[in-house]
């Protein structure tokens, strides 16, 4: 059951906090989980003392894939058995078992408020387990920024996949966050937005409400439809990544020229870039970070422009279940200080 | 299980052809069916050849209600037990049974391309009635126009209800639409698409990206929340009818003052403003309405702005399951002359 992405660094759980001072990564193991819009992500690493000195490569134990645990978009039911399902998975494949788990953090989309965090911490905590472990809820964009930041929560990041979301915190742990609301509530940096976007565009060419476009046959053909009035029915699916799935075929359209698909793209740039300027300057209710993160330059992802902020880019070096799995470490460190 | 509409002319359907002599309406019944977003409505009416003197009232025999019979909000198994029950229903309470019934028209919303129509008229024909029963499917609009024309196919419907839709026919048969795509596809003047618009509002609000707006305490209020977060989850719910209950609030904040909101319901109007104006011009892909229809002045039903077209306005003396009904009675007729 040995995990072949595994560097070979077990410890040997089995006996104890022995095993712990043998291979210097304290006892037990903390579980760290990204659970996005598509799938999810656990895995498995031994505990070692939060600092400034990490283990380089990260050791980990064990690691396995699930579904999507958003419950907004899959349910509650459905979310919570994914989630059960992928940390056993990953705790079988490290050889430990629950009663090694010291803590575990889970960054899951659609947890935006502290009534969410508490609710997905209530299903980790009584069914799974024991009172003593420690566990973490956040957003899914938390742990991708300690992906970059090796589970430190200083910086902002931008998220644009299917969803989109931007989330920072300043020195003092402060947060501020924009977007990130769903498909309905204007995430148009958002694969999801994009493509929403361009589907509107075809209907409107179609009944006279907008200009032409290349989107219409290009769309069509992709999802291999006859007739703008198809898509109708075809968006009644409430899948969103089959919507964003959509992203390259506006891309393709605006690379040939088609001026209709370069407005989307470049007004989503905006938004994302609009996103990060609030986040900067701290307009969020209060919450707004004190200073300006140092960095340098951000180039926008989507090829439409570019735009300049003072910003240091991060390309992480891990996954985000590993800067879950980190961030855990950083607060049950900082707890270990405080007691 | 006399229906308490009825206005009492029941022919006596069980002695057959006899009896439409004795009472003036032919022989047998039609069924008319209004499905829409929210509910399903069946009427049966005695047959009578169509023409320029209709009873005054048409007489209705049985009347039954359902839930929403939309394939593509409710799922295919739902909206068929809908439209039976709906149907069985009007039939019991008019006294006759499926072998008076010489024709049915459906007019159901989400039926936007001919492989819906086949498909709907394929549950009704092959379950419930035999091959020499006439069956018409049409988009919802199409019988809510006919309410309006009293079965005749000419003139424009405009619908800005939960969803909204511009459908309309030249005199020569000739069919315009526009908008009518759903939440997804840029309805911007229905119900549904003024709520999206609203609550984007309070989000952008929220996070900095936007002004501030008297949406958000009037919108948090209503739905009785604490905070912009939990606006994320709440939309998730896919009913199209509880996101369009909130127009009212967009409304009384733009009585209020407030500018996001009057933009919301000026940007609505001007939609489907427009939607009109393209389907008077004839843009719809080459089934455009050769002549403008006459018409005096329309006034715009959101109350933000009026705007004049040459256009008479018709207030339908009946209801949509009814002009469904006279539909089919015109659909016969033509059919009776031709063969």
């Amino acid at each position: 059951m040995r995990n072949p992405h595994s560097n070979g660094n077990l410890p040997k759980l089995e006996e104890g906090r022995e095993s712990a001072e043998e291979n210097g990564y304290g006892d037990g193991v903390i579980l760290g989980l990204d659970g996005g819009a598509t799938s999810t992500v656990c895995v498995c690493v031994p505990f070692f003392p939060y600092g400034d000195r990490l283990p380089e490569p990260i050791p980990i134990l064990g690691r396995a894939v699930a579904g999507c645990t958003n419950r907004n978009s899959v349910g509650e039911t459905a979310a919570r058995d994914s989630l059960e399902q992928v940390i056993s998975e990953a705790l079988v494949q490290s050889g430990s078992d629950k009663s090694h788990v010291r803590g575990v953090c889970l960054g899951v989309s659609g947890v935006n408020h502290p009534s969410d965090q508490e609710m997905v911490q209530n299903w980790i905590r009584w069914d799974m387990f024991p009172s003593h472990v420690k566990v973490y809820v956040q957003n899914d964009a938390i742990v991708a920024l300690a992906s970059g930041t090796m589970g430190k929560l200083h910086g902002c990041v931008l998220i644009a996949g299917t969803g989109c979301i931007a989330y920072g915190f300043d020195e003092d742990g402060r947060e501020a966050r924009a977007s990130g609301a769903g498909p309905i509530l204007g995430d148009w940096g958002s694969g999801y937005g994009i493509s929403a976007q361009a589907l509107t565009a075809v209907i409107r060419a179609h009944d006279g409400r907008g200009p032409e476009t290349m989107l219409t046959s290009t769309i069509l053909k992709a999802l291999g439809l006859s007739s703008p009035d198809e898509l109708i029915g075809w968006t009644y699916d409430p899948s969103w990544a089959r919507m964003a799935a959509l992203v390259p075929q506006v891309v393709s359209c605006a690379e040939a020229g088609d001026e209709i698909s370069d407005k989307i793209l470049v007004d989503a740039a905006d938004d994302l870039a609009l996103s990060m300027e609030k986040l900067l300057s701290g307009c969020n209710g209060g919450r707004c970070p004190k200073r300006q993160y140092e960095m340098g330059h951000w180039k926008r992802s989507l090829g439409a422009s570019t735009d300049t902020f003072r910003a240091q880019t991060i390309i992480p070096k891990v996954e985000p279940a590993v800067g879950a799995a980190l961030l855990a470490m950083n607060f049950l460190t900082v707890k270990i200080d405080v007691s």
